[in-house]
């Protein structure tokens, strides 16, 4: 099959590649099409990211939707968890499906306490972290259990449907404070993901939302698309009427990863307010952590997503998050480098995806 | 000034009555637009409600919109906690204004512990169950304390105002299970209560809603507003499909109190799943209450509302709630008996509301 | 290997039977000591329980300690899993060891949210529920699932490591309202379970536990174990005379199923209360479930226990909850019919319990 | 009356000052005796604390337990919600009582949500915080609100009720989490709100519980009053031992507002882990705040408390948490200079306390 390797930063490859077979329980798919994430931006530019190096030639792609060519048998156990909703379900040869790329151990101490995204054995599609590593999507075909496959309904696109991963990001974040219904909410960062925050937290019932970027292009595309006031963070006063307008922001989503913005949100989030990590931070920051304290602040990480693709589906079909706006460019196969080129300058672009031919 | 006062089971009596006075920290009204809840009715109907029996004249009328005509002193403690969004916020003479009509004693251990609608002292607009009672918005003018007042927004007309109560009551039904972001619903019972907390469950993020009710009118009326399925809960064989369709129903509002669905529900709910009893249930019931037990259940009241209200007007202003299509009728002031009339027939009205002349 | 079948009501007959053989990550057990449940004597009186009918021979017993005689090869995925604590940890040949009978699928919607006692494929040791059924404690030998193990250090007797299952049961119940810290406490019914339920609402931070019990015997236990009052609740002054006490209950945990205790917790329970249903109640009740919505109660359900075995065995383990006192009698195993019979008079008895040769 | 005065930083200075008259709900206590907490230390080291700077005296103390001489009227409906176990029950001349400090507005938002300690308008007896200044317990009277008031059971020693504030302080950050059954508890200080945080996790049902502290006698004290484990945190090898015989920390408490704990807290939580932040940090901190999205932590304050004063006081009076070891010293209160000095040498004792004659 084909497939486009990952040989060093910013050398991606395509060669024939080895197609994989599906094992028990596991469904095999011709991808269809494949989103490119800011991870893999990271390891295009950097050949690995964080103490995750590639061992070996690794395909990337985790967000990826395609056509089911077969399903191995599934164990009786399995077959008996599978109701609407749930993955897996109506999954047949032929169906559409978008995937979820994480592949829990279910037996350890998280994954028994529904937190399988903290699973200490977790395997993931597309990713250096899963050894061997799993082939991703910038290659003709994937296998991942059945149960991590999604019926994509026919009245979304093959893009539409690859947004359900970076989507289940956003909506397990806006998931962690327990509600966001009636919330004055803050996005920092309006990148992908900051975007699909906006959407996310928006459909689950915020009161207000608001977001902060550096670019004017970003805070324009997130008014668009329903935000309630856009912010450029350097402007203090701006950021001051938001506030006065708002009364003040109760649940603070910080989608950038700039130690500025980390350090700034301990003094906007309301007293008794909730900060939600989802951007990397590259190193350590300087932080007024005394605020925690005295305005009793909750701090709280969100990491990838656990179980939350049922509802993310949902809102995905019902277009009550609509996507199509956030997917900036669309390239074929054979341009993955150009399309991994565009997605790197971040800025111009908020979704680049790649079709298979 | 004119007021409808009830003096007994079905007299509903036009006469002259006393200006309200407002005293420190509250407003003077003039009603322009009430609203009649089903408690209205009952007393309508039954001169009393429960154990609560009017005590001297009583004028109904708990949802209701209306003009500042003045604004007592406001003490300093309570201006000081008027912050945007919150109850009171820019609140003047000439203001458009809904209003929250219950009035917590603010220092007992419901009060002090957040939940203001357990208040073993709560005084309540309109109702016999305070004691001296409180004139209601079926009069020209009403008082009360300027925190209760939330400003309509010039977009919505007078009708939408006097929506927020119930759409209030609706509201903190639905985040009484936490939250209901990715649950397939259950309401049980499509009048006026059962509709909005249809509309509120959609706009807090449910996957699915389903309605089932008796009378064909308001199944029809729930599917045109956005209802995922509407059942007729006779039909057993309905109802199934809509389960498989489902996947079974996580979270149910019983807002019919009829003891046919109450006892139902502990059925239809999914193991661990939640039932949240909002409608007033007439008499002990038969049930199979070791559900409970063997699947889980959760079996939660909802009463009133506890500062629901500026989430509640976020929505209502927003029109992520549009109340508009529930709003079946208007009569003008001196036919307010005619309004009492119509919606006490249920069914073919869902909110009926009277406007002063 | 020795085992006593039930063959029918009553009919508790010794025989040989077949040993068990461990598969992989499983261990062999010889079972030292194994108690009575609620649930056996249920079957021991009628030969079944509920739709849980027997097919073929049954051997009941899922409260057990034992030795572990053999352990097969564990996976990898299974031993990575294993931490200080979880079950598993420390278990070797010659290991003394108390079990959790149950064995979720791991892969069922429950089972991935973290709730494995409503998984919908469940497992159970020693009873009809698992076809083909499991072995349970009455019995020589038992093989479990090594993270099924829980390591009883040596400063606790076998009979006490015996009581970790029905202390389970305690604590799942005592977790499920989410904290009972301060709480004002009432349990009704002073049977095995409600005994280890009381000492477990102490031990996690309620402020008074009442035990309410017909029994004169039941209500003295409850008192030396350390209850702050117990009361028979035939004798409303009594009642009336706690809750003026205590303020009134904020948690009722309902452990003797008795329709007439149901019943009147709607009532007892305060304003604002939760009602933990764990009794199993034997047909429908008639119930003022208008007070569920009136006084905005919680009525929820429990049911077995769910990973709560490492805080058990901290509870059992540190004699923070110390259950000597509750073991009221011993039976040698050729003996296990005439423990069944006085375990069966429920009374004069907390826990009885049968020791291997 | 006799009060000690702040007049400047270490200048303590006893004169006489106007006693204090009850107002309408208010009670007048003589003094029994007074603790010294650290923002006490901070007050007479510095002269102030943070931004908050003495206008005209001021009179430390708000630890203090004291005789009711006379009760003001109290208003309807404060008397109405005066049950047992909430402040002023039972409240009347000759009565022993301890009290709680803070005096909410009730109807700022965070009041109105039940959280009076983020009060915006919050009085606050003996600090500089509020204005005027509330004299506190180094005087011989103080007036404070019946509410405010906790009758002190005869069992325990005018000591042991002084010290409810503290250990509401404990308590507090304790239940900020949800819950601490069967949580590994690290706490990081043993100071005085260490040791009574390791108390009282203790009795709400920490699994285990670890202190670390520079100081040989603070650990040596910890391990007395019944923690697991005690660690001095720069030996990493005893830190990493201490996790593996746990299994890892579930809540951290840091209650030293050392940069170095803070910052070594986020790696020693465990994934999915707590930190409570309780301890007032000097200076901003660099921190991996990456951490905190990487491993899903929840990092949180705790400020004073709020509503935790009948749980307090549950644990006060039946000795689930003995405070008795805790108070070190005991002085006079004409050598009250000399009680500050013991204080502010930190470490060789715990809590220290001035008695009147």
């Amino acid at each position: 099959m084909k497939a486009v390797y990952l040989d060093g930063p910013k050398q991606l490859v395509e060669r024939e590649g080895s197609e994989p077979s599906p094992g028990p329980g596991e469904v095999l798919i011709r991808v269809n099409t494949v989103g490119i994430c800011g991870s893999d931006i990271e390891y295009y530019l950097h050949g690995k990211i964080g103490s995750f190096v590639p061992v070996g030639p690794l395909v990337l792609g985790h967000e990826l939707a395609g056509e089911v060519l077969s399903v191995g048998d599934v164990p009786d156990a399995v077959a008996a968890g599978i109701k609407p909703g749930t993955g897996g379900f109506g999954v047949k040869v032929g169906s559409r499906v978008a995937i979820d790329p994480s592949i829990p151990c279910r037996v350890c101490e998280y994954c028994r306490a529904g937190r399988h995204n903290l699973c200490t054995n977790l395997r993931f599609v597309g990713t250096a972290a899963t050894i061997p590593h799993i082939n991703g999507g910038f290659a003709e075909y994937v296998t991942v259990p059945v149960q991590n496959c999604f019926v994509v309904p026919e009245h979304l696109s093959w893009g539409e449907g690859t947004c359900l991963e970076p989507l289940a990001v956003a909506v397990h974040a806006v998931t962690r404070p327990g509600s966001v219904a009636g919330a004055n909410v803050l996005v920092t960062g309006g990148g992908t993901i900051g975007q699909f925050v906006a959407l996310a937290a928006r459909a689950l019932g915020a009161s207000t939302v608001t977001v902060s970027d550096l670019q004017e292009f970003r805070r324009t595309f997130a008014l668009e698309q329903g935000a309630d006031y856009a912010v450029d963070p350097t402007q203090g006063e701006q950021m001051a009427e938001t506030q006065a307008a708002t009364g003040g922001f109760d649940i603070v989503f910080e989608a950038s990863g700039a130690p500025a913005a980390v350090r700034a949100n301990l003094d906007l989030a309301k007293r008794g307010g909730t900060i939600v990590q989802i951007g990397s931070i590259p190193s350590a920051v300087e932080l007024p952590a005394n605020l925690i304290m005295s305005k009793e602040l909750r701090y709280i990480g969100s990491f990838r997503y656990s179980d939350i693709y049922p509802l993310t589906m949902s809102m995905l079909s019902s277009r009550r998050v609509d996507v199509r706006p956030l997917i900036s460019a669309t390239f074929p196969f054979q341009d993955t480098p150009q399309a991994f080129e565009l997605a790197a300058e971040r800025g111009n672009a908020i979704k680049v995806q790649v079709v298979h031919g």
